[in-house]
């Protein structure tokens, strides 16, 4: 990875959501160490009119044309629109590190086009690894790119990584919190209601990614996610239930050694990061308490409790297309359920359906992950409830 | 850091002892990764013959002259004597890495030998940093020559610390297991036994580490060796008890991100990491089984019940020469309890004592550090009992 010099010029694409807020708290906490130069989101324009207002970027983008077409009534900063306006952004000149935090496959072609002008990624759009993470990553390599994760599970393995070399690395183990059904009679997941599902115990997030952590999909995504980021076959990935969420992911060595990363959960570390590796910025991030009484546990995943868990296995296992098949079967079904049109439990089954029946094979291409994506969608839509 | 080209030409010092059989095992292992140029001990003749059979060292030194002489009946390798034996043996050339597992202050001399050959040292040298820690680092500066600490807690602050930038650092994070007295009435500790003492839950040491381990002073000890060896002010490091050992030290850094090595207690870890860094070799040392549930607890150490560990940074605060003070007084007071002569609870104020009583201000040198702690062994002698 390569420092960047101060200040870091920041490209922020999905800068209305949760993530994009948390970067531009960052960077009004590091006025010398950020400039945010280009922004883009969906629709939500009164929130980007203050963020022009606040951060002055050279160019924003609204992937909604009628929430562009809001935005320029309100603001005298360059705005671009729809999907290419986007995607222009992310290819904004100049910039040193481009945060891609658009919420499923939208974060596709701009990180895509972010990866060709050589930036330093902090991805945060988990979607893209999981799709196309070979490609990606042969991409990343000849354009020179750095890829650095934003989430905190994977940001956690890229920080243990640091200084050592690949040739060491035995074993990626991500912790999952096991989110609330961790403790649940099996027998009554079939009564589980969505307002349970979207009960999270440690992290605050969006419903489809709070019900990824119920079903533990989100743990499958990321395993599949670790398997391109860090270049290590599935089987030396391993997962374990980690319910007070403070040890955020761990890498065993060969020498039988160890490292985790660890903190209060909060996202503002992982994103901070991604600007400022190598190197650290003071922050008033929680810390972690060491004052204090303190227990960490862990338990391995029950299959049983946590069915989506082995499919990203299975899918590894089946060939580079599979987790673009698993991930939009999982979007849909998720939907479905968010939408009180099937249960809690009829999740793993479609997903299971759907990569069982959609050919994954002969996909070298993003235009190809992106049809069998489209297959999967409607093949679970049909054989939903 | 810089890398060793392999095989590592190795000199062990203390080649009879704990770490030093285990340096040996390691060597063992990788018979096309280390190559044993020189061995030293103190008065183990049968145990060196064999270690010399296996081995075939092209030099050893006895710094016992009566077991020199008996080991030379014995062995057609060339045998060494004496204290400056030891010293020619710790400058062996060729050479890449020197293991200083010398007990006691005779580790000194040969490490500050090897230190003036510019050789990767390997540290598990405890008295050295904290008797002239700020002597040492100064000297392989100027040699250029690496010192990798051997002992868990501080190779784990090592491995969280590769690839950080010294900036970046916030806190060291000393894990102590809490001994066998962790959770015993503080009423009763007048009557805490010679063989209570020795029983060490976790980690099987010599005698007398297991009682600096009871009275916790070995952590003060390694707080005063952190402070030398990472070059952090003493209010940047603290302790916390840790029963299970498993988490071996952290690293909190100024973004409210922390790093924390670990594994099962097993000095091979970092005897080997200190040989192989910043590699790392496969190694059949036990790894964590995360597929058990497991539970990782931590405490604040409580002063009252050990009162000997805030006598590191007190001796911290009162300058450069008080370590060696607040060490000798140590290793008079605990072999005054190891033979009945003192009781447990007489070793803090007899440290505290002595730490007030010495002057070690104007201690500069070498010379003066092994003055001072003379004068410590004497002023304990004199007031115990």
């Amino acid at each position: 990875m390569r420092a960047i010099a101060l200040p870091v010029n920041l490209i922020l694409l999905g800068s209305t959501g949760s993530i994009g807020r948390q970067a531009l708290d960052i960077a009004r906490a590091h006025p010398d160490k950020v400039r945010v130069r280009a922004l883009a989101a969906h629709s939500n324009v009164a929130l980007m009119a203050q963020q022009i207002a606040e951060f002055s970027p050279d160019v924003v983008a609204m992937a909604d044309a009628e929430a562009a077409s809001a935005l320029r009534q309100q603001v005298s900063c360059r705005v671009l629109s729809g999907s290419e306006g986007v995607v222009e952004v992310a290819s904004f000149d100049p910039a040193d590190c481009v945060i891609t935090a658009m919420v499923g496959a939208a974060g596709l072609q701009p990180t895509l086009a972010a990866i060709r002008m050589g930036r330093r990624i902090g991805l945060a759009n988990k979607e893209t690894m999981v799709v196309a993470g070979d490609l990606i990553q042969s991409m990343a390599r000849s354009h020179q790119a750095d890829i650095l994760p934003v989430d905190s599970e994977h940001s956690a393995i890229y920080q243990c990584l640091m200084g050592e070399s690949g040739m060491g690395v035995g074993k990626l183990i991500l912790t999952a919190s096991g989110g609330p059904f961790r403790d649940r009679a099996l027998h009554t997941f079939a009564h589980i209601t969505l307002e349970e599902a979207l009960d999270h115990p440690n992290w605050d997030m969006g419903p489809k990614i709070t019900v990824d952590s119920a079903t533990m999909m989100n743990k499958g995504l990321e395993v599949i996610e670790a398997r391109w980021l860090f270049d290590v076959p599935p089987d030396s990935i391993e997962v374990v239930i980690h319910p007070q969420s403070i040890i955020h992911s761990m890498v065993e060595f060969v020498d039988g050694s160890s490292k985790a990363q660890l903190g209060p959960p909060d996202m503002k570390v992982p994103i901070q990061f991604a600007m400022s590796a190598p190197g650290r910025w003071a922050s008033n991030h929680g810390v972690l308490d060491w004052g204090a009484d303190r227990r960490l546990t862990f338990l391995p995943p029950d299959p049983e409790r946590y069915p989506c868990l082995p499919l990203a296995w299975q899918a590894l296992r089946m060939g580079e297309g599979a987790g673009a098949v698993l991930n939009a079967a999982n979007e849909e079904a998720v939907s479905l359920f968010l939408a009180r049109r099937i249960g809690f439990t009829d999740v793993a089954p479609l997903l299971e359906g759907a990569l069982g029946s959609i050919s994954s094979a002969d996909c070298g291409s993003i235009e190809a992950r992106l049809a069998v994506d489209a297959e999967a969608r409607s093949w679970v839509r049909q054989h939903a409830g």
